[in-house]
């Protein structure tokens, strides 16, 4: 039984996704909340181990029925290890990526299709689905131009332009179908100001 | 397109499917016939990470979900870079387990029912179905006498008694079903009696 509320935190390479991250853990230690904290793919020793083979720029020839299989494998093992024993416990969880990154990335962007993501991750999700998703809402042109480049040590960040703004597309749709479950922040104020934001929109919702 | 032969190879732990193997590999080396033999989960770079992975003795901890996920993942990789390619060139493929040992082991062995393995496996195996199947038709319990014990190393082999026996049932089960794609071989005899028996099995058909 989920008693715990769950959060996940989304965007497109470059987004700024880390930095948020890092300071909403700052606030939440400075203010004793208590919360655990873990990401996708990985967040278990198994799940790290799969995040190791799905990121590996060794892999290029990886197809794209293998790497959502791989992503729903962690996320599986993820679930059951990790995040649905702390929801049960009443903890608040967060997690960086979740479901709408599969959505994003390999439904929309390499084109599998929603059915396809939506078959395999109903058997790894196990009804878990997340409270609130926090998207930081910015363009990977505007992310990457922010950001300075791509990092070339990433598979997935050196996967061009194209790939990033049809991920960009798959958040947007993702966002106008459910549109309640979303906390859409456009960072493009400084880190300090979006992470403000970020701060009060989760207090408005009582997760903090 | 599929213009080759696709071969699958199944059986319990310890019932001599690894030297049976072996013993066709020389056969068909020996009488200079073209084949491909592979392997599950493994087979491709990739695929092969995602089998050690599977098999790690570390990882006790792995749940059912993430497991067939990950026997999916790899199955994935191996159609699409080895398996298709090669039969849509007309070879004759050899596989050192497949679909069914998916069906036998998480379907049946592990409870996860079959809706869910075909599910994800339909996405995986790109209607890629053996044209035939050497069964080595021998209970576990035969099997492990025969064999002198179980391997240590192995996180499979130290599943328990319990768990062989359902793993052969399950396969009893699709026996029964898909009878007519499988060469059922009991492995009763001699080691060389039973690479006879499949040796003839496999003339029969055709398919050397």
């Amino acid at each position: 039984m989920k008693k715990g509320k769950f959060i996940t935190f989304e965007g497109c390479e470059g987004s700024g996704k880390s930095t948020q991250i890092a300071l909403i853990k700052k606030y939440l230690d400075d203010n004793n909340i208590d919360y655990i904290f873990t990401r996708e793919p990985g967040g278990t020793s198994i799940s790290e181990k799969i995040r190791s083979v799905i990121l590996d720029v060794n892999n290029k020839e990886m197809c794209n029925e293998c790497e959502a299989l791989l992503y729903a494998s962690a996320r599986a093992q993820l679930i059951s290890e990790k995040i649905l024993p702390a929801l049960s416990e009443g903890k608040l969880v967060f997690c960086d990526r979740y479901l709408d990154s599969s959505m994003a990335y390999q439904a929309h962007a390499r084109g599998l299709g929603e059915e396809f993501l939506k078959n395999i991750n109903a058997y790894a999700i196990k009804n878990c689905y997340p409270d609130y998703t926090v998207f930081l809402n910015i363009s990977p042109k505007e992310a990457f131009k922010r950001k300075g480049g791509m990092d070339k040590d990433d598979r997935l960040e050196q996967s061009g332009m194209d790939f990033h703004n049809r991920v960009y597309e798959g958040y947007l749709k993702i966002l106008e179908k459910e549109g309640d479950r979303f906390i859409s922040i456009e960072p493009t104020g400084s880190v300090e100001d979006t992470h403000q934001k970020i701060i009060s929109e989760l207090k408005k919702r009582g997760i903090i």
